[in-house]
């Protein structure tokens, strides 16, 4: 077994040896400098979230291929290096995002500023990721599922916290939206500068059939549907302090899970009363007075029963003209709520902004919370 | 921004368009096969750790390369591609393997058998595996630290429980143990089975240094060490209803986290009582009267003291004469001890192995513990 042999070796021995190739670079200027080492390559390209297309790269010597780009702003980013024709991901670099489909896999570049962004760790009391294995009745099977508890929760054995149902897009799971949102970071700092009221917030995984697999249309959010009304919330609800009732219930996700948060909150608005929808995917205009039928039926009711409804989407985002043709469905049929044209693309740099914009929105004229 | 529209539209229609290369591919006998769509590559190399050595691909139509292997029995296996001789993963599966420097990035190959296997998820009572984010005075950073409750601990809130410091190896991070050793779901079915107690499991961040850069020998065990003793346990005290004794406290580790565990707790028999190594990175023998000196200073007192001392390592394995000759060394010093020599190489097949056969010896015999 000399490969068992060397690999132990290796393993034994990183500490000690740099690696060969430095990727990426990140320069005191924030130009950022991304490397591969690919003597047989023909042809080096780079994307990311960072560049208007594609770049490509140049071949240095020992078989370096080498690209400098920037300066680029604070933020994180996602990219990818396709060489000779096979896109992948940068080999010198340990954070690589991953989910549930494989079109998702990048490399992330992170661009630190002169001070800690809204999505970085600080400081401040930090709340606790919880990972459950629970049993789905309605999908027969044992899923994963992440809690966010925020800070406090654990020492205040008396008090009670209203939820977050969050949910994730396409190709992502139960994971993105701490791992890629920060969810928890963003959260604990909302808190901490006082912009928002404590709550629990639970990240389901969105899909109710296979991932990459064939589905009849409507059938994934159908069974997801199922899943979170009837296993999810009672799961929560028995083992959390919630406070288990409409008022202090919301439901918001993004582009496939943006979809679901609006096409089930604003059917079970005696479930949730905050509903929230960001760069989602809606599906044709043609098609939502059927499925929106039981808001459209009544919307003095949904005015009166939701507290805030908030669609947002970037206006250089392919789904925007979802977001803005449902929006225009709404005020037709005089549902009030609040649309908001940003800029940016279908991308975390969004959706980590959207999750700060709405925190303090939430919960925040809710009776009979007794929380601080 | 045409790429920021072409992404949208791709996560719009996931659920539509099926990948066009599926790898890998399991067929009912357990053959694999793997495939990768590289029209301009000139060699296509498989490497895993269900191979003897690398294997290459052939290239077959439309420029899609393909190797079949097999059968494979079933496992939880890493492996690799490797494009003109670019290490990479296969773009086809979205189950990567990551940590905390690059050499880890590795794509994982589940092969399920007849039954569920002993790491699988079972229709049993599933504990939480809960992510912390504390601020460590003496590393002065805020770091991630992963815990693991068992069943029942959240529903039976006046039990106390015994603790697991469990440690990862080099190049990985807190969340490997559950990520790609399950210890949650190994520990879920012993303890189902009657073959365990219930006890927390605290898995913390093995680096003190930066993985990849320069460190004196022994400084990142050194601060490691100090951040264990002086942050992480207080910390995992003053936080969960632990048995905060010797008798209770457990230390285990692999690979470089087994030397952790073994040097910390040989030294520290005042805060442990069981101590494990896994194919631990143990360095040179002529250090360990410097490493272990405490220890071989009063070894009836470890005698005493000690409740459990288990090394393991796989004959396969490349740091296999490190655990033997340790294992000798304590023999010469008349400490009791487990030696277990058994199959297997450098790998998580062989770690997930040993914490379920160390499980049932954990505070079997231990006073005072209000555990069932």
């Amino acid at each position: 077994m000399r490969t068992a042999l060397a690999a132990a070796l290796l393993i034994m021995s990183t500490q000690e040896s740099a690696p060969k190739v430095v990727s990426p670079e990140i320069g005191p200027d924030r130009q950022v400098t991304f490397r591969v080492l690919a003597p047989q390559a023909r042809e080096v390209v780079l994307t990311g979230e960072f560049l208007k297309g594609p770049k490509p790269f140049t071949k240095t010597e020992n078989g370096v291929w080498s690209v400098t780009v920037g300066p680029i702003d604070p933020e994180i980013y996602n990219y990818n290096f396709t060489i000779d024709g096979v896109r992948t991901i940068d080999p010198a670099n340990p954070d690589v995002k991953t989910g549930s489909t494989p079109s998702t896999i990048s490399s992330v570049l992170e661009v630190r500023g002169d001070r800690p962004a809204f999505y970085d760790p600080q400081a401040v009391p930090h709340g606790e990721v919880r990972t459950h294995w629970y049993a789905s009745k309605s999908l027969q099977t044992t899923r994963r599922l992440t809690v966010y508890t925020p800070p406090g929760y654990d020492g205040n054995p008396q008090a009670r916290f209203p939820v977050l149902y969050l949910f994730h897009g396409a190709n992502a799971d139960e994971t993105a939206w701490y791992r890629l949102g920060r969810a928890n970071l963003i959260l604990d700092n909302a808190l901490a500068a006082g912009a928002s009221k404590p709550f629990i917030v639970v990240m389901p995984f969105g899909y109710g059939v296979p991932p990459n697999g064939p589905s009849r249309p409507g059938e994934n959010t159908a069974r997801f549907s199922q899943d979170l009304i009837e296993d999810v919330v009672p799961y929560i609800d028995g083992r959390y302090r919630t406070i288990a009732d409409r008022e202090h219930r919301a439901i918001v996700g993004l582009s496939m899970g943006g979809g679901q948060a609006l096409s089930i909150g604003l059917s079970h608005l005696d479930l949730f009363s905050h509903v929230g929808g960001f760069s989602s995917g809606l599906g044709q205009a043609s098609e939502f007075p059927k499925t929106y039928a039981r808001a459209i039926a009544d919307a003095a009711k949904v005015n009166r029963d939701a507290r805030l409804i908030w669609i947002g989407c970037g206006n250089e985002d392919g789904a925007f003209p979802q977001s803005k043709s449902f929006s225009e469905f709404l005020t037709a049929h005089e549902i009030r709520h609040t649309f908001k044209e940003t800029g940016g693309a279908h991308t975390w740099m969004v959706w980590r902004r959207y999750l700060k914009e709405i925190a303090p929105l939430l919960f925040k004229d809710a009776k009979g919370s007794d929380v601080q």
